[in-house]
């Protein structure tokens, strides 16, 4: 099999990617490893940027997301009992984020590639790229029992973390930064309408909490647990009564409970492999970067790189020329370095933490304080969450 | 003898907290444990907010700083071969710094006390506050060969990190918070004109360093060392080419060197006692907290003490009302925690650490990044810096 573009990976970034440049001209194929009802199920993260609703509005996969998602003009921060409300309009120049799922984005794009897009094989498992830096890179995978080949004009690896494209790339032509955290999410669906319209980010000495939606029925909701915590230890009525102390805040509102329908925990991690590109291997979302989910990054950073290669990729279509393609690693960076810095910024802000001597827990009391009293600093915060400008 | 206000340490704070009685009709006797030639010597601090220079022209300390002072309109960030320059007077509205050397300040302090002030005695080594929570509290002090009793209505502990006062609170009826630095500061005067009008903050991955000045002819520069380093391991020629090296920018641009007349070593602390009064005993100043030097807060953070004490003095003495002496502490404390916080960030940021993983100092230099990038966050920085409003 050849194509131009083959394409490792049908989570959002690959989906994506695949339906910018079959817009565009090119033509592609998506290899992914696992099936279309896995695939649609997985849960993630939940809040689009300004720019994501965007893209997915352009690329024709907005009209569901616009029918059913809910536009959040702004956050609430908690903690030592009081309540913030930070201004998305207001503070960043009229923007504002939509909550719509991950795993609903993916289903919009599934739809659409199956109607008129360019192949999607499920069940294909890659098993190596080789030879990414030469002028045919060539795609090895398993599907329908068979070993495969799919010789590609570019490799776009959008397999996120666990996937392998980033091991075709040589360890001793990359550099790798990344930090654990000692504590995870635990992280429930529940059966009930929303507490508040919008969410809410707590820090509470027993631990952060967030409080967020996936409709106008179905609640997410988050508390941070130890690293290494079994979701098992945690029955419904503790977690509901944990995260009623972690967002109580003074005057009278109340934490509405429901049925938990799903219950993971999540650790928290941060990583970036440079470069992004080998060759004619280009690594996009997960697959070059993870941030912690505290500033609703992760998602919107893959967004952004996959926009920013298929600007690169029709570029070179249309001119021949490697100019996008030549800086695509630099740019990226530029922006996965600002979310990597807010991401653990909103982690250390928000979460408490027992190895933390008791000075460094005030200096982020002080920080709260400082953005609920400061138009300038809840523009700092409003700003990156609705998203930076592509650059 | 006795007095309304006793008040320990000749510093800026203590002088300036004498000046603020005075004026309101309290009396007040200051006890300085040096003699007047070392105090009127100290280098220390030299950037004053705003909010400090309103208040030394407002008790008739302003004179030789608006003669003399330089103001700064802004700073210089530079890392990575570049330079940003923060413009404090368009990012914080209208406000600016006046450069004008502590030691200048306490000069001018001490002349206007002398001259027609209240008691101020050199070479008054205090010996121990007693009884700070009665409503007679003592200090005894030796002056002169002799062991002496100051009799009180309130103690004003003014007598720096090092002194007497903070001692006089139970242990157990306080709580400290603090944080090390495994770095100094290495700092030298030159008889040289500075290089630049404004001062620079640069972070080089050999380090900081920082150029000030005390006056047109006179250069005031920084260079970080490892904690512990010793002045005589650094050779005139050494500490000029080492900060050439950290201040190199793309463009033509060149350090001035000239003869260095004076070399000592800083270390980097931050500390905070609480409270901040003890019954009738009173903290001000570095003798309830420290901030590392990063962001200039140490001496400004004392005048804001001092003003917040002296009107709730005043407002006792006139109507008898504890209210602003019973809420102390906590005004006082909400500004620290701010500076703390400042001077954390600004030091953190500014400063690489070997310590530190690859990923840690990726997001400091994504943090220069975004404040070169952003009004918000160039404000942020810049609010900070000139100064927070007195709450």
């Amino acid at each position: 099999m050849r194509t131009t573009v083959g394409i490792i990976g049908g989570g959002p970034a690959g989906l994506l990617l695949a339906r910018l440049l079959h817009r565009a001209g090119l033509d592609c194929v998506v290899l992914e490893s696992r099936e279309r009802r896995y695939v649609e199920a997985r849960q993630r993260a939940g809040i689009l940027e300004q720019g994501t609703v965007d893209v997915l509005r352009e690329c024709g996969a907005g009209a569901r997301m616009d029918r059913e998602g809910l536009l959040h003009r702004g956050i609430e921060l908690r903690f030592e009992g009081r309540a913030h409300r930070i201004d998305f309009p207001a503070l960043a120049d009229g923007r504002s984020v939509m909550v719509y799922a991950q795993t609903e984005v993916v289903k919009d794009l599934v739809a659409l590639q199956l109607a008129d897009g360019p192949p999607l094989l499920f069940g294909a498992e890659v098993l190596t790229v080789e030879d990414p830096d030469s002028a045919t890179p060539t795609v090895r995978f398993r599907h329908e029992g068979r070993e495969q080949t799919l010789s590609c004009d570019f490799v776009a690896g959008c397999d996120g973390f666990h996937g392998v494209a980033r091991g075709a790339i040589p360890a001793e032509r990359t550099a790798v930064f990344e930090r654990d955290y000692p504590y995870s999410w635990l992280g429930v669906l529940a059966d009930v309408p929303p507490s508040c319209e919008e969410l809410i980010y707590a820090r509470h000495r027993r631990g952060f909490a967030l409080h967020s939606m996936r409709s106008p029925q179905v609640s997410r909701l988050y508390l941070q647990v130890p690293a290494g915590t079994d979701p098992a230890g945690w029955s419904d009525e503790r977690i509901w009564d944990e995260l009623a102390t972690r967002f109580a805040v003074d005057g009278d509102w109340a934490l509405e409970r429901g049925p938990i329908t799903a219950k993971s925990v999540t650790p928290m991690r941060a990583y970036v492999q440079e470069p992004m590109r080998h060759g004619r291997l280009f690594l996009a979302g997960d697959a070059a970067h993870i941030v912690p989910p505290t500033g609703a990054k992760g998602l919107n950073l893959a967004v952004t790189d996959v926009v920013t290669l298929a600007r690169a990729l029709t570029l070179h279509h249309e001119t021949g020329s490697t100019e996008l393609l030549d800086s695509y690693s630099e740019t990226c960076l530029r922006r996965v370095w600002q979310a990597e810095r807010f991401s653990a910024f909103m982690t250390d802000t928000l979460h408490p933490h027992p190895d933390r001597t008791p000075f460094e827990e005030r200096l982020r009391l002080a920080q709260l304080e400082r953005i609920a009293a400061s138009p300038a600093a809840s523009a700092e915060l409003a700003e990156n969450y609705v998203g930076l400008p592509l650059s």
